[in-house]
């Protein structure tokens, strides 16, 4: 009969029910591959059970109640009390990680949570394990699965924000309150966390930017269709300018880019180095059984050895004005010189215009243009001056372009 | 001062060199993460060093000398003595897997062999670990990035396979001897690797059933485009029929399959599993550099743990004939009856037709037809048919058919 690992399980909702399945059929072949039997010999539910009793009793702390409140202070007092902790909770790494890597260093045991960041898609162990010994300069991708499913429904039927959101909500892709899928808070803390392990410095949430999706129009996946585009949800951390950056904002990506077959409510993300060019993991984002599973996986890797290293390295500044190429969406008063007028606009700010179209004429005419590379500063300055124009019939809407990049493969 | 982490090298190739030149780049970094340095000890090269003086002054041994012999018994060697081995060698694990977990569990050190599969793409490890508590029914994808550089040079210039590949080896894409890569041995080498580790059951190398890309025509790659379709060399291990099956082989990819779009020298793996439906991983599947940063991440999680298990858990059965759909193309004379003479051997055979297109006449005259899935015994008896019919001009040639599989995601 192998030995027990006996798991204290904190939360019993969607995850935690289907965590405690899982549970229940491979716990005999978990034992058969690393000699230790996985058992759940306890369960904090909201109205029952006793966490004091729980961790007496567990060698694992599993954390699947989310939020920071209860969770931190439960994690906290597992790590101190010498259990390890494994967590499917991105507020909770994002918002207390320091404290909490602090905690399970002290203690020597061992804190996981690839299922944080992309649910089962393994990006945080490759992070902190197959790259671990390489310089990383870019993470990046799609890290929210609402949010990407309601684009490509948008861009697939016409259908406007609110529309598809109803219908996701309906399809259980959605949370009743979305906001913060849908306003770019959830995948903010997410680039948070990889920006974190992948740079080896502090990060702290409040000093990552993020836009979500609310305002995208069906106008703008129209062009986008017409123009060979699709429309994201990015989140970028990059070392730049000897500091770092970290955001999150919707973003068109020219076709053949890696990203832009990715549809529905998957998950996709690539991390370039230079010594290994780039990879590129992608797969369901979420899911009880998704969820569920990764959250096993980071059981049977302590089960199987000990921690990766949380220690940061360096603390590097976060650098927030960076460059951006810009697509930009004007509706306007059809008469001559206007474009001239929004040109001097451009100019004057040092921003070079790559294409413009004019579409529609009369109370239809729209100016639909694509700029090259600069200064977010300079062009969000630009983008309120032009917002002043007297020809301008609505607010002027930005969203950010993509070029495909395709480094030559290493040999 | 951290302590050394000694490292023996045996072998100082490409792999080698570029491994030595990481170390010296990475090892103040490595050592600030895992409070260990690493150094590199000793080298074996081909006509310097001395084995049992390297084996006794190192902590891991990695190995990166290629081949079976003398490699096999240097790495024996090393496991018996108590030491860790990182090694990059496919043919060796593939070959002799069993041999050296074996080694390994018996002295309780750590084998790992990232670098042996697809280069950095972390496959070994996501199967390994991420996956490690799910049950998986399927891995396949394109493990050998010369092929699939090859392929996809003519497809885009419509030139022959003999072409392509003098051209492959000015460009250090293909090696001098090129037979393993296109001939598909290497591919076979891999897939038995993966197929043991996501199955838990010993793959014998003689057991995996190959074939390359030699007979491949600038003709059948000119359909494929015509029709929409890529061709990939495709290594595909799967659970069937109660047993599993391991193969390689040329395949068309419908538009949309997700490994459709991986070209020139990339490697990209799926895995597949009821619970967490699939992941896709992809990124370069060789060049020095890049393997050498999977060696020194393997060096790395010995340093900061225990070893993944390697033991196997059943024996599973080889199945030897699965189902497959194909694509087949009949240069024959340009008379009536001749489509009903072929239809008959075909449904003779139980062989269901999807589609049949008659390309050019008189001396130019093909069939190019696609089938239904079949099983491949019955398929290849009626190939063997069709060629003995008088009208046929040429060998039948026939190649697999893979449809996009989108499984639903996950909720």
């Amino acid at each position: 009969m192998p030995e027990p690992f006996r798991i204290g399980l904190l939360g019993h909702g969607t995850v935690g029910g289907a965590f405690h399945e899982l549970i229940a059929a491979r716990a005999d072949a978990v034992a058969a591959t690393s000699g230790r039997r996985p058992e759940i010999t306890g369960v904090l539910r909201r109205s029952e059970g006793d966490f004091d009793q729980i961790l007496a009793e567990s060698d694992v702390v599993v954390e699947l109640i989310g939020g920071t409140n209860p969770a931190r202070d439960y994690v906290l007092r597992a790590l101190e009390a010498g259990k390890h902790v494994v967590t499917a909770n991105k507020q909770l790494v994002a918002q207390h990680g320091e404290e909490l890597f602090a905690a399970a260093r002290e203690s020597g045991v061992q804190l996981r949570f690839e299922a944080a960041v992309a649910g089962v898609v393994p990006v945080i162990r490759v992070i902190q394990e197959s790259l671990a010994a390489t310089e990383m300069t870019k993470v990046f991708g799609i890290v929210n699965g609402t949010t990407n499913f309601i684009l490509t429904e948008m861009a697939r039927t016409g259908a406007s924000f609110d529309e598809v959101l109803a219908q996701a909500q309906e399809l259980g892709y959605a949370e009743a309150d979305p906001t913060a899928d849908v306003g770019g808070a959830d995948a903010a803390a997410k680039m948070a966390i990889l920006a974190r392990l992948a740079f080896h410095t502090p990060v702290h949430l409040d000093d990552v930017s993020y836009e979500g999706i609310t305002e995208i129009q069906p106008d703008d996946l129209a062009y986008a269709k017409e123009l060979g585009l699709s429309l994201k949800l990015l989140g970028v951390a990059e070392l730049r300018d000897g500091g770092f950056s970290v955001r999150v904002f919707p973003c068109f990506l020219y076709r053949g880019h890696p990203l832009a077959p990715v549809e529905g409510p998957f998950n996709a993300v690539m991390v370039q180095a230079p010594a290994i060019n780039e990879i590129t993991i992608s797969g369901p984002g979420a899911g009880g059984m998704a969820t569920a599973t990764a959250v096993l996986g980071d059981v049977v890797s302590i089960l199987s050895g000990d921690a990766p290293v949380h220690d940061t390295q360096r603390e590097l500044a976060m650098v927030r004005d960076v460059s951006s190429s810009f697509y930009l969406h004007l509706e306007v008063a059809d008469r001559p010189g206007v474009l001239a007028a929004v040109a001097d606009v451009l100019g004057q700010a040092g921003i070079s215009v790559r294409s413009v179209v004019q579409r529609g004429s009369g109370e239809q005419a729209r100016l639909v243009m694509v700029m090259h590379d600069t200064p977010e500063a300079a062009f969000y300055g630009a983008l309120d001056e032009l917002g002043k124009l007297d020809f301008m019939r609505a607010t002027p809407r930005a969203i950010r372009v993509i070029e495909a990049e395709f480094p030559d493969p290493v040999d």
